[in-house]
């Protein structure tokens, strides 16, 4: 599968054409952002991580019946994928209270919640992805109602498998965000990236964060913290 | 009635317990807040001018078969309403595109939506009002699945008799806040109140601001907003 023109590049990955057209070349970039893209950093070695933490969570999620976008690894920084066309909502799934979440409600960051909820957010940079309800979705015309009741169902669905994951390496989902496409049959399918730059990952003894706020926070090394997951993924 | 106990001040009305134990005298106050009380005023008349719009239309709902607090008005400041315990949820309704949402969606503000939207915020100062959705409504455990359906139908109907009362004396209603608790039986019901305090007001002909955005906004006079909402209620 040769690597065509470049489509779209994103804060964390490129998207390139392939000659088939229904399928994409994702680049991961080392690139990390945070807060909207106001802090920004180059890290060597974060994009493999993802990329294999990627791989071996959206394979895992295919043995537990979710598909996805994900086709096949296919070099250290690549992977093929099915082209979608993305809707623009970041469906956050959460366990535990913690970032935008902790703030809004005034709950303490670690507080587990009385039962794993789902938000969405508007995916525009502009206007900083702001929480929307099922009414907005609506009038901005994004999704339809059973598009929404559907990635609302996939968001817990996906949650219930990655948590079986983690909680067997020792690790507590707080939370993760997921991104949804129309495939070419106009099926909701799920797609983007599943790796400790979109998820909230922390050790379940030690409460050590191994994911992205090592980064906004500043609290060591991130790919340190990458390389803890994937190890404990089994990945190398 | 005899005025008792001061129960509660809050930042545009006081509440005083009376020697019915379901029934609150209602003081308006000539307050005025505005950005989560960043912004304030002394501003003459503006209570009494609430009270008496505030008469009107809890008076016109219940002609229209909706129930409220509401129960008479019984000085220039004063009304009595039935003593209920509020659910922290602003019910916001909307008709066409301002204030918040405008910014929120990236909407120019005077847009019409596609359809009457209803939004919920969590009532806490301290927070600065979040817009929060079904999940957190649940995990806050502030109402339940039915309550939080009825309050929002509530929204949409409160609109449908607010939207033709407002029409037949050529004001646009672009949105409104309520409130609702429960009464002594446990019955959801409208309460707090309902004014240009509580709504968006435009002129049908010239989209003058007849409500609190001319107090926000310092648009000019705000009690000569609130005299002509309420003369054309057929008010004096
Ligand atoms: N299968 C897919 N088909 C088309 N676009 C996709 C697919 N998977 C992810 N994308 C999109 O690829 C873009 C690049 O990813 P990323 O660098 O994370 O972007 P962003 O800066 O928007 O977060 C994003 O807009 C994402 O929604
Ligand atoms: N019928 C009622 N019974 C009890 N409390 C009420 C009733 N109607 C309104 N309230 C509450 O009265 C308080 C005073 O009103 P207001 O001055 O507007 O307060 P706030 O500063 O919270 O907006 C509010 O907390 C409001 O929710
Ligand atoms: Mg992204
Ligand atoms: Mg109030």
């Amino acid at each position: 599968m040769d690597k065509g023109q470049l489509l779209y590049e994103g804060k964390a990955k490129r998207l390139y054409q392939t000659e088939q057209e229904d399928v994409l070349f994702v680049e991961y970039k080392n690139s990390a952002t945070a807060f909207n893209g106001e802090k920004k950093a180059e890290i060597a070695g974060k994009g493999i991580l993802n990329n294999r933490i990627s791989t071996i969570i959206f394979e895992r999620l295919k043995e537990n019946g979710i598909d996805s976008h994900f086709v096949k690894r296919i070099s250290e920084h690549e992977q093929l994928v099915r082209k979608v066309d993305i809707i623009p909502i970041e469906v956050v799934t959460r366990n535990i209270a913690a970032g935008s979440l902790a703030k809004r409600l005034g709950v303490d960051e670690g507080t587990p919640l009385k039962r794993t909820i789902v938000e969405f957010y508007y995916k525009d940079d502009a206007l900083g992805d702001p929480l929307i309800n099922n009414d907005h979705i609506d009038i901005l015309g994004i999704a339809t109602k059973e598009e929404v009741e559907k990635i609302y169902e996939l968001g817990l669905q996906v949650n219930n498998v990655l948590k079986a994951i983690f909680s067997e390496i020792g690790v507590l989902l707080v939370d993760f965000k997921l991104e949804f496409g129309r495939d070419t049959k106009g099926e909701v399918l799920l797609a983007d990236e599943i790796s400790p730059d979109t998820c909230r990952l922390w050790d379940a003894v030690t409460n050590q964060k191994l994911d992205k706020d090592v980064f906004r926070r500043d609290l060591g090394s991130l790919t340190q913290s990458y390389e803890i997951i994937l190890a404990r993924l089994g990945g190398n």
